[in-house]
């Protein structure tokens, strides 16, 4: 029996996990949809570009571009993994109603502020996103660790 | 009479502010000091390369590279502005504890959300960076208010 249909733009930000791991990166992955279409796709660059900032969500934001404030407000964003406080805090200041996670068993942001502030979260608990994380925490405690400032 | 001498690293996050308003850009600057020492400056980059994410805190941050989690929670963030969401929550991620702004009576960033966080937040209430932005927030409302998602 196959398993059930993934929802294809959280199957795009796993794609881009997957790029990230294949580039010796953190397998984490994101997309940034308005109106039903992907307009920025991202990764965790933090081996690739020595950066301490593009997280999968950020470099997603990042390369959506300069949107509207309109834009913000309508948009969903996809990432395989529970947003940490940076990428959760780029949320709330353009006021991107709606988050949709992978999996937040292997590391869980700021969920309840997230809500507390109105924003709508999705956890699909993806056995994928999990598998991912957890083959790459096993494999890289030290860079996993970096990456969350521990 | 002279006014009483500035903070040498406020100093340097005005200086980076310049340097943005020199630009064209947005006149926030920041600096990231460990030790004593200033290991990362910054200002806002959204004009010079279209970014959404390098408000000139992450851009200090980003400037520094990658530091030891030890280091962060040595550091003080140094910034012309209160802190938005975005830069508050990296400042929580890396768990740097202590944050020195220039003003937060032309925007406020989540204060509170910080302090409860337990980090040290200290508002020098500087008159040479309240005048950066109200001068900025009079002649650009627009590339300002989408700084800040608005």
């Amino acid at each position: 029996m196959n398993p059930p249909a993934r929802d294809p733009f959280m199957q795009a930000a796993i794609d881009e996990a997957m790029a990230g791991l294949a580039e010796g990166s953190i397998p984490i992955g994101s997309v940034l949809v308005l109106d039903s279409r992907i307009v920025g796709r991202g990764h965790n660059r933090r081996v690739q570009r020595g950066s301490v900032i593009l997280h999968a969500e950020m470099d997603a934001v990042e390369n959506a571009g300069r949107l509207r404030a309109g834009d913000y407000r309508r948009a969903v964003l996809y990432s395989t993994l529970s947003p940490c406080e940076m990428c959760s805090g780029t949320a709330l200041l353009y006021k991107i109603p709606r988050i949709v996670v992978g999996e937040n068993r292997t590391f869980r942001g700021p969920e309840e502020y997230l809500r507390s502030r109105g924003v709508v979260l999705e956890v699909l608990d993806d056995p994928e996103c999990v598998r991912l994380m957890e083959q790459f925490i096993r494999a890289r405690p030290d860079l996993w660790g970096e990456d969350i400032g521990e």
